[in-house]
């Protein structure tokens, strides 16, 4: 029994075991074999940073999840899982990082132990943290029939709970506070590092009033200047903020490893016109876009009002503009099921939640304005209050 | 060409390509597919948190090495790659997340493009970038056999260039700085979560005396205090510190993505007999190690010569006690090559760089106490200059 409080009741998480299993019966698998960090946790609790070894959850026909990991990490694992000991597999630290054996053949010879190893067994086969190694390992040592689950956990995980969204919520006030610093603090010629610096600190120190502090975001802060905006993905670097130049900021409040993504663009200087109207084609599309974020309809509905008004300031966005958001690991705060794009017809239900991604990387600029929201059956709620607009510092 | 200056010369880049052709041509390979970002890194200079997308490197038997990865990141490859424009290649937003379609499908025909489709083509079988799911997207896609060539690039990386060197010792001042900070401001009642924010703020701000400010970290920090520390992987809460606990702190410095780990562990109140025994067997432990970590030895020379002092205070350690460092992205700041510990033979040459990673996770606590080194002819250097020891604040 774990160490440190869960963060769940009993109940939820045995909510979210029988959902699993039902997913599982309408795909016809015997057992499943859980590798996404989040999905891990979202089913047992388990919080560490060690998917840099072989590690996954393994749902059996019956009885609790088995957690299954590096010998040192069971330590963790049993200090934070909700499970009984005796569901802890830790195996030996000969299997890390060997040419002659894989962690996997330790897990089959586990499975079989429990009659676990016959029939359809579902494997995250597009997850970071299955690899093509891992797979061939176990095929290789199972009597069972290995069939792609990817996503299945994942989709289980798209309602949130009441307790998800209180989570959620918290990590929305530490969004604030970190944009909040940003603009209180960013000015031409500060070094990127120094407010990278800032950034963390916002996000991780204890509030009383809060009464929590911050966790650590699944991606770093990007905060691209300039034509560097054109790329969405660059970190940062040592150098100064320059006069005119637009920065975006794409940053998450974490409470619980539970995100709440916001971007805010800075502008220092006075906007030139293309920016001017790039923040007037976001801000009427995300108007459009929100306008049509409630229960019943779909996924595309939101991303074709915000497309079909960029189009009219003549902005092609050639990617999508959100995903569904809630608890996460490194490398991505997605959730990796449903995409804020043309041709996504799942239908939004209540406590959905998104972080709509509106993001414009064009040939030498960029510029981000979003909003983490959750689906209602009317207006959606906006996670975080920070004002809505391309912000501007000049003179 | 790149916007960004970049880190390496043209030659030293070239070094690296040639390398790696020489390695491939030893494995009687015709092209190879490089999914590790850290690989990546190394051999064009690509720099970007997009690794939660499926991308990669292409090393075919001629001409510079071809960058692939998701539309929007190309404009960031465009700025960090040393290749001209046309060696980067974006593919189309549709592909991503999809449930109909794979990257690995449009690589497949851009390999045939190239005519780099047949023969035998190396693939990153067990890195966490390369999936079970892209691997049997390729496979079906290509006329050529795929082969595994897992950690191929990361053995080239091994040696150290006098650059690599050079971005390791800077790494090295950060994460001084570093440790100093905590031992100046960690006290009882001081919560974890803002001893992170101040662990980041001194491992990212902009020194002048230095000339440049840190980048992020491949692991978070981990700071696990009493019997939490029996598990190496636990991240922080917002608790505060307590007497009478000791606490390691598994940090890093890293400037350019180069990473110089270093642990040290905090006892807050006077260290009990069980810290004071283990401070004394880690030690000697270490010395003893040192003193084989030079050219010409062996990895598993400088484990057992640190396992035997250990084995003499009665001290059993389940784990490696070291791996190589260098550039490195999420999750892992190892190399996932040589490994110390018995039965790793691998011969030390100069300029190969490793964490000593002496930590101990027993039953209820934990202690670290490392070095990251460099192998030389002598006696290796150690990158960074903090006290080795256990450190105490009694009162």
């Amino acid at each position: 029994m774990p160490n440190l409080s869960p963060l769940f009741t009993p109940d939820e998480y045995a909510a979210r075991l029988a959902a699993t299993r039902r997913a599982m019966e309408a795909r016809g698998l015997d057992a499943l074999i859980v590798s996404d960090p989040s999905n891990m946790a979202w089913l047992t609790g388990y919080d560490g940073w060690s998917f840099y070894v072989h590690q996954c959850v393994i749902i059996g026909p019956t009885g609790a999840p088995v957690w299954f990991g590096r010998g040192q990490d069971a330590n963790g694992a049993v200090r934070t899982c909700y499970m009984a000991d005796g569901d802890i597999i830790g195996y030996p630290d000969h299997y890390v990082q060997s040419t002659e054996r894989h962690p996997m053949d330790y897990l089959a010879a586990k499975l079989t132990e429990r009659g676990w190893d016959a029939g359809r067994i579902g494997v995250e086969m597009d997850n970071y943290w299955y690899s093509a190694a891992a797979h061939a390992a176990l095929d290789r040592q199972t009597r069972g029939v290995l069939v792609d689950a990817t996503a299945l956990v994942n989709w289980q995980r798209a309602v949130k709970s009441k307790a998800e969204l209180g989570y959620m919520r918290s990590a929305a006030r530490i969004v604030e506070r970190m944009h909040a610093r940003i603009f209180d603090l960013a000015e031409v010629g500060m070094r990127k590092c120094d407010l990278v610096a800032e950034i963390y600190d916002a996000g991780l120190r204890y509030d009383p009033k809060l009464g929590f502090g911050g966790d650590y975001p699944a991606l770093v802060p990007l905060l691209a200047s300039g034509a560097d905006a054109s790329a969405p993905h660059l970190t940062w670097d040592d150098r100064p903020l320059k006069a005119g130049e637009a920065t975006f900021f794409e940053i998450a409040g974490v409470v619980h490893r539970y995100h709440c993504p916001l971007s805010r663009t800075l502008f220092l200087g006075k906007p030139t016109p293309t920016f001017v109207e790039a923040e007037k084609a976001t801000l009427e599309g995300m108007e459009a876009g929100l306008e049509l974020a409630r229960a019943g309809n779909r996924c595309e509905d939101i991303a074709n009002a915000f497309f079909g008004v960029l189009a009219r300031y003549g902005i092609e966005k050639t990617n999508r503009t959100g995903y569904p958001i809630g608890m996460s690991y490194p490398p991505d705060w997605g959730e990796r099921t449903m995409s804020l794009r043309a041709g996504d017809t799942t239908e939004l239900q209540p406590g959905m939640c998104f972080h709509f991604m509106t993001g414009l990387w064009m040939d030498d600029w960029g510029l981000e304005i979003t909003e983490s929201i959750v689906i209602g059956d009317g207006a959606p709620e906006c996670l975080a209050d920070v004002p809505r607009k391309l912000m501007v510092k000049d003179g």
